[in-house]
């Protein structure tokens, strides 16, 4: 079995870094495409035999060293009672935002082998289908994104609403925050059960909130999921994009096992942090670096790896893949990871990318 | 005179932190509304008389501490000899955006008395009909912001076409970024000439790119034109949303008096960059924060001034007013600062809000 990414999880020595890549399961894929054009996104979460078609694809197509289940981040509140669809151009939505407490009366906590088993399901099958290839990943989105999404109804730019509900209502926003903390861990728990040898928990919307929300709202309920999840015994990634000054605030709160880092946080401030949290780190390249020339992107990738190189580093975008990337590109940033020699670069010295 | 700001952009001791808003001169005002209906955006900036007339309200209804002068980023690529629209909804477009030398070469340098000529009158007559009220402020785009706009002809998301530019034509990336310096430096320059008490040089889009790609396309062109705009004397604040990670780098690379803080930046965080740097600082509050109750504006906006307060402090939110902000929040946050007493609080301590 290809343990990279497992081992580099608990900072354990790796011929090279492993590699996978956010969104990996996605529109840029062809053989996505495919799938998605026979059935909507929302049918291709809940059909386990499509999310683990799907699942596979960049296993199969890219070689990657993990694989991240299909799904979405907000299951969670679809399983919770809210009414969760799916337009193309417009992004998901709800019919039914939460904005107080009677709202939140109406949500039922998921048991997640009930409201949730096709996604465990999912997770179940790939794991049997991947066979040992390669380490599942299962996932989560975090407390506040989610709350974001709940309350708002939809994407938006200002979170006007969600942040209006922070400072008028603070009461409701930690009740909410904290059923959301209660049911995210558990779903992660469950997710271990069912086969996820690693969890992640993307908090997306960390960068709507300043320092001050950050710490009332975010992390708190950010740790709390992280902690329960923990208690399966799979590590745990924390993805904060949006966050990267918090990153040692999140390493101490969450105890996870690896810090995602965004694509805006300079390489030598996160192994600074990690080197003192004892953590791993994943990331970082801007996604957008996909769109240059193959010999630009190995060449940024490798720049990208020399900066990161240690013992506990996983190599990944530092965003979801764009969906209109060629595909050939991202196999150029794979291949520019899988030609990197972790042995023979750490002899060289200083790092491509110089430290501050 | 009121010179509470140009005191604190000294880093003298004042009675209490100067306060004003980037986007002041905005949508939320009703007055600004009335001048808008009246004329549209583009002839709003080229008429001296509208420009000067949107720039005192803010001074005249809300008593903030200083003026900043009507106007646009895109005026000099305007000037430049592109063809500048702003449509409502869309936002600023170019129909001719610049994307090769052959472009480049189409250009013409600006000379500010021409050129931009109407500006420098917005300006004169505003110093003139402010008497000495409080100072006057001078801005301009940051190249890198202005090759993102005039690369891609209009706002993005992903500035893939800039970003594409930056990896597949560096040489042209470099001579375009080049040349903008230049021009936003002599137009800096030029402000001061005509009556601008301060500079400012907003890179509005900073955060669009990771650590390498500032430091190679954005960063050294912002500090050779503020390092241009210093010949005039003027103080010069930088303002570079999205690049909190690189304070200490800007302040180091531009020789700036001042640097803008973000509202994602922690106040900790951005004190002991300027206290090492020796730089003033000007911000942060989340704009967002307004949409809140006028009590919990003041609370956190005290909040805030407890973290930053120092001999060398601007109070300002930390991105533009939003426009959908009622006048009385917009008053709640000026009335919370004009309350405070730097002498009394610099007395007690610990600061509300707990330093690292």
């Amino acid at each position: 079995m290809n343990d990279r990414f497992l081992r580099a999880l608990r900072r354990e020595p790796v011929d090279r870094p492993p590699v996978w890549m956010m969104r990996q399961a996605g529109r840029y894929l062809p053989e996505y495409r495919a799938v998605r054009r026979r059935s909507d996104f929302l049918t291709m979460c809940r059909t386990p035999e499509l999310a683990a078609e799907v699942t596979l694809q960049p296993v199969d197509i890219l070689g990657v060293d993990a694989a991240i289940i299909f799904s979405d981040i907000l299951v969670i509140p679809a399983a919770m009672g809210m009414d969760l669809s799916v337009d193309e151009g417009v992004g998901p939505q709800f019919s039914d935002p939460v904005r107080s407490m009677a709202d939140l009366a109406r949500l039922r906590d998921v048991e997640p082998e009930e409201g949730l088993r096709y996604h465990l399901d999912a997770l179940r099958l790939t794991r049997r289908a991947l066979n040992g290839r390669v380490p599942l990943i299962g996932f989560a989105g975090a407390p506040w994104t989610l709350f974001a999404y709940m309350t708002e109804g939809r994407g938006t730019k200002s979170f006007a609403i969600a942040k209006r509900a922070l400072f008028a209502e603070p009461a409701f926003a930690h009740a909410l925050l904290g059923r959301l903390a209660d049911n995210v861990g558990r779903f992660l728990v469950a997710q271990a059960a069912a086969g996820a040898q690693a969890l992640q928990i993307f908090d997306s919307w960390s960068g709507s909130l300043g320092p001050r929300e950050y710490r009332e709202f975010a992390l708190p309920y950010l740790a709390r999921a992280a902690r329960i999840a923990k208690t399966s015994g799979v590590p745990v990634i924390c993805f904060a994009p949006g966050a990267g000054w918090a990153l040692s605030e999140i390493a101490d709160a969450t105890g996870c096992d690896a810090l995602g880092v965004d694509w805006h946080t300079d390489a030598a401030w996160a192994r600074g942090v990690a080197d003192g949290a004892g953590t791993a780190l994943q990331g970082n390249l801007d996604p957008t670096t996909l769109y240059a020339a193959p010999a630009v992107i190995r060449e940024r990738t490798q720049a990208m790896l020399g900066a990161f190189d240690r013992p506990g580093y996983i190599a990944n975008l530092g965003h979801g893949i764009l969906p209109d990337i060629p595909v050939d590109h991202a196999r150029a940033f794979v291949d520019a990871v899988q030609a990197w020699d972790s042995r023979a670069e750490s002899a060289r010295a200083p790092a491509t990318e110089a430290p501050r």
